[in-house]
């Protein structure tokens, strides 16, 4: 058996030599149309093929080290296997990267490809041109990138569906919704629950993070509000000297909150460290709550109370979601999937 | 100005409602040939066509929402502009993930786009077949999945360039080495250095991280042996129990180790806190060391002492090495890049 196509003319195979093989040289060497050929190793389904024939094709593509090729497949369809992702602008989170690595392998089982694209900013109908190149199946974007004509160029182009994610729902694409403010309203539920009526939301100083922690303050501050209680927005970067100085502060002054959504557990593990260190008890004096539900939030003293943020939907569900969505041409706006769904672990710092 | 080429037929533009717009229209409404849409489109170096031509050529693209197609480019060249990346067999962990989100955006910068694609089993020339679907420029892989065969038919196919990834550089092509034998004689090193003889290393027991955790033990078991010093393995699940029943029998056993490399920072954590729950101390009973570098070690008490890790190369630089690579052809095994350079960071826990 040969490996290669340059070695496969040594024995007057029709594929010359320094040339890869084509779908005409496999038909050539197997006896069957070019059709047959594309049917066979395309596995298309519907089409009746002999297995006599079938193996025929197969032995004379290996031969040959025949491969299809997805680009003229992409002509002939007008359509790619690609799901674009242009970059978020916001460098994506443990969350999200998790969620994507498996998402990219179930991808496949639907016979479509993720490609990353490093276009962090471009939006609009520039941006639709750009990423048409592809020939996408479906484009996977931030929402506030999209514009009613961007959208209207990606459909008439021939991409099946373009998919936003975002904070909210999108009046113009099927969005899958990341909702922060849901996760500071549930740690506030929770404070409000355990007798906490002055409340603080951290929100990181880190550009980038400041937008997702501007949410999760909101979410707070609504729960507050529905309850009769208050809650104040304090801006920290995450630095030690910065923390000692906020604890300090709250060590000795009067406007120490009594239960702080410390918008992450890395935050609030910094905070409850701050917050010993300056001679106060966590959750007596000030009752933290993190989010993430990181592992090593069970092995602090106190045990971190923390908001667990999991997917309405598995990377699986999401992947023949997908895959339904472009084979059907789903385009309509209402439909949208919750990436969030909220859930307390209490433990013991608040 | 219009938006989308289905509107472009109210005017008699060439591009007939319901069909994408073609080079050939743009040829057309510009005045030009085929040849000279596709130079001014794609930036063509070398070819010297006039301001006012570009301008018209341009203008033509804009009025009929043109975009180039990347496939019939390919099909063109025999080459995509993709750099395909099949899932590796472990989940990437946060630092290959943080490294890949700033090279996808680097990589546009010479045109290049990664595709992640979701097949983390096959090997061989069945691999490479199925990867030589996209026409890759360039194939970045374990360097574990790749055989003679296979990176002689991806060559021969076309692919510019085969760059591996693995724990040691491969006969067969370019390879990204991440060392992480290297991590662990860091540790070592220091722990030695700072009188500990009796060493042991953390070996995750978690499948798919047990193979990392092996390679560092027998970094720290060469560190240990150079130095006359002995070093052991401890196998442990990332678990709380199984942590508090080790630290038990090191606080009443004989067989306590007086230093200890835990894998990586979170190991260091669990292990810190459960020492600590058995009456040890940390460092005088048993010196402890992780690795990452993570924020939170900073917090704790002990502050962690951990190894960093950091990438030899930016993303910057390998997405312009990467490009550098694809344009030559570059495919010497005798090259090969680190992706991990140590750095000992000494805090109070050793």
């Amino acid at each position: 058996m040969r490996e290669t196509a340059g070695m496969a003319t040594d024995t007057g195979d029709p594929a010359p030599s320094g040339r890869p093989a084509t779908s005409v040289d496999v038909a050539r060497l197997a006896g069957v149309s070019q059709a047959t050929v594309s049917y066979v190793l395309n596995d298309a389904p519907g089409v009746t093929i002999s297995e006599a024939t079938r193996a025929r094709v197969r032995a004379a593509a290996e031969e040959l080290g025949y491969a299809p090729d997805a680009s003229a497949r992409t002509l002939r369809t007008g359509r790619s296997d690609i799901v674009l992702m242009p970059l978020p602008a916001t460098p994506m989170g443990a969350l999200v990267l998790s969620l994507l690595n498996e998402l990219v392998e179930r991808l496949r089982e639907h016979r479509l490809t993720l490609a990353l694209y490093g276009d962090a900013r471009s939006r609009g109908v520039a941006a639709a041109r750009d990423w048409m190149r592809w020939r996408p199946a479906a484009v996977l974007v931030e929402t506030d990138r999209l514009t009613a004509a961007s959208v209207r160029r990606l459909h008439d182009g021939g991409c099946a569906t373009v998919i936003g994610f975002g904070p909210a729902p999108s009046p113009l694409v099927p969005t899958m919704v990341i909702d922060d403010g849901a996760i500071g309203a549930c740690a506030a539920g929770h404070l409000l629950g355990r007798g906490r009526r002055d409340l603080a939301a951290i929100v990181p100083a880190e550009p980038g993070l400041d937008a997702y922690g501007a949410r999760r303050l909101a979410g707070v501050t609504a729960a507050a509000e529905r309850a009769g209680a208050v809650a104040r927005r304090v801006d920290l970067p995450f630095d030690e000297d910065a923390a000692a100085w906020l604890a300090a502060d709250w060590a000795t002054g009067t406007g120490r909150p009594d239960g702080v959504f410390a918008y992450n557990d890395e935050y609030a593990m910094l905070l409850v460290r701050a917050l010993q260190d300056a001679g106060l008890d966590v959750p007596r004096d000030v009752a933290v709550v993190g989010a993430d539900d990181l592992p090593l939030g069970r092995f602090l003293r106190p045990r971190l109370s923390t908001v667990r943020v999991a997917g309405d939907v598995t990377a699986a569900g999401l992947a023949g979601r997908l895959a339904r969505m472009v084979a059907e041409r789903d385009r309509d706006p209402a439909v949208t999937v919750s990436l969030t769904r909220v859930e307390m672990v209490p433990r013991e710092s608040s």
